[in-house]
Parts: structure tokens; C-alpha cells; sequence
């Protein structure tokens, strides 16, 4: 799973049908040692993230493996609000 | 998902039978902070998006989970055509 | 959607069974400017494409849904020849 | 697969109803020769690795070919403990 | 597919179960050209390829369409041996 932080939302009206009432954030990638990367992520929320948490984030099929995302053309998903990390380098 | 603009299209007589009908676009990446990057990806268009809109792209086995390409070998759909972003960097 | 150029072909007889049979080809990615990249993929050609020709590749599970290669370790393919490209950056 | 060395761990409570009881673990990548690379991924333990262990990650949907992350939304697990590495470079 | 070189072998005793009796190969990734490049794969091999042969890897969730990696968390598998390659670039 990829480590970051939600930065912000993505509004569009006209999209897949099953796509309605998704919530699609923006997840801005961290590495682990907390610097902010220059890449980000459009991802599904699946877990009541809000703007500046952070978060972990599962990408390809496996982000459809929850009751909200599941057969929708979604391959990102926020599945975790991470409380605190652990890791000596 | 991939943020990213709808620059053109693909033409392609022959090809396997049953992309027959499907629309192909060609999809410049961009970051969130609006910079065009150098990459695309041509994408299947399941929303009507057209050229200069802003559009949220998903890859993967998650491309074929709309009507139009399910079981097809796509692996990239235009699922949503983008409103706005708010984000805070 | 990858696009590129078939420049050439794989033989190996030394394979998975259910491989026998399918083509090879190797493919130089392009980008959509026209730029030879220095990237390759060998993907299983799904539409009898040619050296030289220019084509659309799709990767990972979507490579599988073609008649020939379903149910295969085969994780590219070549499932469209390209007419044109039309675009504005 | 992916090589690399136990560093950490996450904790995360908020998370997909179905996540609870799984260990996520930090991973930093490590090329064949030995050195640390400045790439990290969590990942779910199957196999009962601790802090500088160096292990096997599988990823995408292989990942939720285990009986603890099956219909998971889980995209990395670590599926080996490496005894030793033998190669020729 | 990536096409390779075996350079060495990974041994892992404790692993997830239906793991045992699967040959943990070294493969590190060479341009069409022949040029050794910097970034490896550990594949499981299903074709008895040997250390110094030329292979052509599966990856995601095509390397589990062989009979011995079916349902298996494997993301790589060795699925041909290269006899040779014609190209013109």
C-alpha cells in the first residue's frame, strides 16, 4: 500500500452511472520518512478521510475489493487513517 | 485514478473484434497543480468527454468494470469527466 | 492504452504448453509526439500486426481478454493497429 | 517479487471493517546486491516477519492470494522470509 | 513480458504454505538490445530455466495462470526461454 496524506477533493457531475455518491480525494504520496512527494493519487474513500490525515491507500483490483467500490471502474481506494508509524532505517 | 486532459484520438480499423464501436482517446497526464506532464495514455471513453476536457482516467482490470468494456483487452477508461479540484498543498 | 512499434519478434521453444502457438513480437513504445522511447515490451500479437507497423498494446489482466490469450501467463498484447493519431497539445 | 527489509510497522484503527487483526508492515525495497533503495511499501504479513528481516512481496492482485488478505483491499504481502540470496552478476 | 537473464536463485524456508516446491528465481531485466539493466525480479520459474538463460517473464496477476501458480501469491513467473530475438530498431 502506498503511505500519504489527503490533500484535497475532485468534483465531477458527469461520469460512470455506479459512480454516484463516491467521494474522490486527493492523496498527495508521502514516503515513509515523511517527506511529501511530487506525485499524487485520485483514490475513492472508504473510510471518512478528511483533508490532512493521513492515510493508506490500495491501488489496482484490490481497491475493489470493498462494499463500496466493488465492480466500479475505481483502482484507488482510501482503506486505512493511519494513527502513528513505527520503523528504524 | 489519473487526472488528465483529452487531447486527441486514435484511429484503428483493424483491431480485435469486440473493441469494434469503441471511442479511443488520447489522455495527457497532468499533476494536480495543473502542470502538463510529459506522458500519455490512450484511454477508452465511457463519459462522452472531448477534446480539452479535464477527465479522470482508471487503469488496470478496474478499466474493464464499465458497461462498454467489460471482458474487452482495454486497460484504460475515461470514467469521469472533472468539475473542479480543491486542494491544499 | 500503450502506443508503439512493432520492431520485431521473440522465438523461444522452451515454453508454458499453452503458449505454443502465439507470436511474440517485440514492441518500442513511442510517445504520442512520435518519439522512439527506450522502453520495450514482447507482447502476443492478438491482430496480425507487422514489423513496422504502429499499435496499441494493452497490459496486465486485460492482455488475457482476447480469444488467444484467455487463461494464459501472457500479461501484453496487441489488440489494435493504429490508422492515425489526431491531437493538439 | 520484491525484495526487502522489514523497518516498521503501521497502526491504523479507522479502517475497512475487513482489515482488522491484519499486521501491516513497512518494507523498504532492497536491490539484489544488497543495497537499501529510497522506495517503501506497506505491506500485509502472512507470514509472521519481524523488524530486519529481509523478505518476499508480492503485489497487486497476487496479494490477496493468502487466506488472511483473500477479497481483500490489499495490494502488497509479504509471502517469504529469505534464508539467502545465491546470483552471478 | 520483460525479457531477462536468470542470474540467481532465493531460498526462503518459512513461507506462505502453498508456496513449497516453487523454484524462487533471480531475473534481472535486459533491454532488447542486450544491455544489463539495473532492476531485478524475483519470478517463480515454470519452465526449467537455468542460471545464464535468456527468459521472458510474466507479471501481476498473468503469473498465476500456470498450472503451478494458480491461486498462489506469486506476481512474476519465467514462462518461456528465449532460443533468440530479430529486431530492427
Amino acid at each position: 500500500m502506498i503511505y500519504g496524506k489527503v490533500i484535497g477533493s475532485v468534483w465531477a457531475t458527469q461520469k460512470v452511472e455506479d459512480l454516484k455518491g463516491l467521494k474522490f480525494l486527493i492523496v498527495q504520496h508521502y514516503s515513509i520518512k515523511g517527506d511529501a512527494l511530487n506525485s499524487f493519487t485520485v483514490a475513492v474513500d472508504a473510510v471518512g478521510a478528511g483533508a490532512g490525515e493521513m492515510v493508506l491507500m490500495a491501488q489496482g483490483s484490490s481497491a475493489r475489493q470493498t462494499p463500496i467500490t466493488k465492480g466500479k471502474p475505481v483502482d484507488a481506494v482510501i482503506m486505512a487513517i493511519v494513527d502513528k508509524l513505527e520503523f528504524e532505517i
